[in-house]
């Protein structure tokens, strides 16, 4: 694998190869000195467009795990806020030997034109891009799920017959895209429910369905339910005047949540909004994933920087 | 110990085990390869809520000594500055499996909130929260003070019958509040002295006495003198209209200073409002130790995070 | 070699020096590990008044393939804002032992300064200060130079009678100042060419000739056309209404590129005004040198980090 730009073009044994090392990853993790020298000599970029301090420490933890040397480039106040174009940052990445480059941008596309236009050698993983897709949030999660369910037989394994809702403002989610894409390689089966005005016209060509009753989905029991993130903003164009309302109607309340299934897996991608898309007592509960999917990033992303960077990737 | 939350929680035989441990880090720092391998494989993170370049590089340095990985997380444009609570940090960095948080918070209490409340198993340095406390500038002080006055034979020793005056805006100062219970802890004889309006109500609990009067309590010869730091706007709040004014009435100005013995130390925490608490003479001074105070946070820090990180701690 | 403050202090045989070890670092970042242990527990703290994400990565990846512990110090926010001295800084980071200080700044003589006033031991680096000189840019440029002309020869060479021409704005530019001192000491001709109102009154004293025609200049076929970044404030003090106005009197143009023999390197320090001062086609030519520029940057800093940091200083 040469870049990790979006789950959508991920194969099957390219996702159970990523989450394998990732379990490999994690072991390391349990260990007294949670470092390999794998990296070492490797320079790996963080270059964020937008601020996302949660995304740049877990990639910057996975890189220093791999003693990889990691260089924060944050885009304010540099001259890429001076109309810098993309290339001249690309091409100063490499001509300065950047090994990886860990992208977070808010205009979609932007990892994908990195990668692709022959500006730069590095290995491109997209953390993050516009409304488009945040891969290894959904690596992440299908990690923990598989986790949750199979716990140390999980190795080889796909998450076929899982079923998966995704709940809220879908329109704008990355989550919800890498996720898509993602689950259904896994052969899971994914329910999309979302405000009319939260869903992407396209989903017509999306392996998922579309719903807009979340009782009626969470009344089919699903494997896993997933909330987004909601944005202030973004639940008034769902028109709701106050979160109030927009918890009652969409929003995994005490009610909804006392009455899944007690191995309902309840999933967040964080930070949450306790009391707006989650109720703090399902945030909180042995069902929530919630710091299992922080932990797990960690794990996830040294195994994509490992698959990039370390030296198979000559190969490729 | 398995967090620095305050002085005033630590008994003497710690604190003299951690001035110890701090005499064998200023020794690593005359060698050649000023570092240990003693953190390799752990992680630290500097979480700041509140900008501290000082305080912030003292404590990256100190963990880059022994080995650490250090991930800067600056509360500023992250999800901490869009409402995340304390405790979804803390979870995140917990599950991204920190091993140390450095915290600078304006809230007093919320390092101990961290520690205490069960989000987190990462040893807790406070590295100064709101008005409360600030342990490792304490901490650097005495051994400052120690070091000054027992140089090589300073191990195993305490500050008994010192006498130090603290001089300045105590009400607003956790620099104050963590030198009084360190400096009694090791027996030391502390007196503050205030305008009456940046004096806190609560003091007669405090082991130390306090005066109004600058003049007087320098003629009783004291060890130490030890000037806060004053800010403009508290400077007016202590009904002085002007820096002159302020100084003739409440800082170590030449006359004041030549005054002294000779062998008085001049302490301050840095950095230095030349002419204001203090006189460009006196901050420049033999008698000064401004300089040695910075260079020993380091190797308090080091102490600190070798004491709460390195293997013992798991017996704790 | 104690500092790198400015190229007119260097000595011929000095410059050469540096230029040949920056080969053997160039050489180092070839292999596999790009990395050396020479100043494994030294610190270097990149010490930056002004925003220059470019510079301190540079640096920053530099002084990290030394296996130096780095630290970011960005004056913003800090107690520098707040009007810390900088003898106050500087003595901040000599007491926490900094090996090594690179400093950016925006007034001319603040490295010197920090250098020289005995507050500090650490070797200083200067990365640009105010319009006075910025000497890792114009060594990048002699290294470049050295090695398109002489490829693998290029050790032991200095630059005699390589002809170089400056363009742009010559009186706000440490760049071109820096490089003016440098080519003279390497034995190269340069020509300085500039709007009247952009040229400094004080060049009757540099080894450079100054002209006002840059077609005349080119005519001349120099070896190297060295393009210098243009702002627009400063496009209109040469009294230019607009970008086109300037760049067709200023600006390697496409007609003036194409009348260059194939053999002429075209150099810009970045980041460039594409159709302003340089167009597209020069840019992105195989005559520009930007890219090699920008990785020789690396190789340069590390050679300076290395003269200055390595054992063999403490006998300078």
């Amino acid at each position: 694998m040469r870049h990790l730009l979006s789950t959508r073009e991920l194969d099957r044994d390219q996702a159970i190869e990523l989450l394998d090392i990732a379990e490999e990853m994690a072991a390391v993790q349990e260990r007294e000195v949670k470092k390999l020298p794998t990296l070492r000599g490797k320079t790996v970029v963080n270059l964020f467009f937008e601020d996302s301090t949660r995304t740049r420490i877990s990639f910057e933890a996975a890189a220093k795990r791999l003693s990889a040397d990691v260089i924060n480039f944050s885009a304010k106040g540099s001259s890429v806020s001076k109309g810098e174009s993309l290339k001249d940052t690309a091409q100063t990445l490499q001509a300065m030997g950047a090994d990886g480059v860990v992208i977070r941008h808010p205009a979609s596309g932007a990892p994908h034109t990195l990668a692709t236009s022959g500006w730069i050698d590095a290995g491109v993983i997209n953390a993050g891009d516009g409304t488009h897709e945040h891969p290894t949030q959904a690596l992440l999660d299908a990690f923990t799920m598989r986790r949750r369910l199979h716990g140390g037989a999980s190795r080889g394994r796909a998450l076929d017959g899982v079923r998966v809702v995704i709940v809220g403002d879908v329109l704008h989610s990355r989550v919800a895209r890498s996720n898509v894409w993602l689950l259904a390689t896994l052969g899971a089966e994914v329910e999309l429910v979302a405000p009319p005005t939260l869903v992407p016209v396209d989903t017509s060509s999306w392996p998922a369905r579309v719903g807009y009753d979340l009782d009626a989905a969470l009344r089919g029991t699903p494997d896993v339910v997933m909330m987004l993130r909601i944005q202030a903003e973004r639940m008034h164009a769902a028109f709701f005047p106050n979160t109030r309302e927009y918890a009652r109607t969409w929003g995994l309340d005490d009610a909804r949540f006392d009455a899944l299934p007690p191995g309902t897996m309840v999933m967040h991608p964080g930070p949450m909004n306790r009391g707006l898309e989650i109720a703090a007592r399902a945030a909180d509960s042995q069902q929530s994933t919630v710091r299992e999917q922080v932990a797990n990033g960690v794990s996830v992303r040294m195994a994509a920087l490992y698959m990039l960077l370390s030296g198979e990737r000559g190969e490729a």
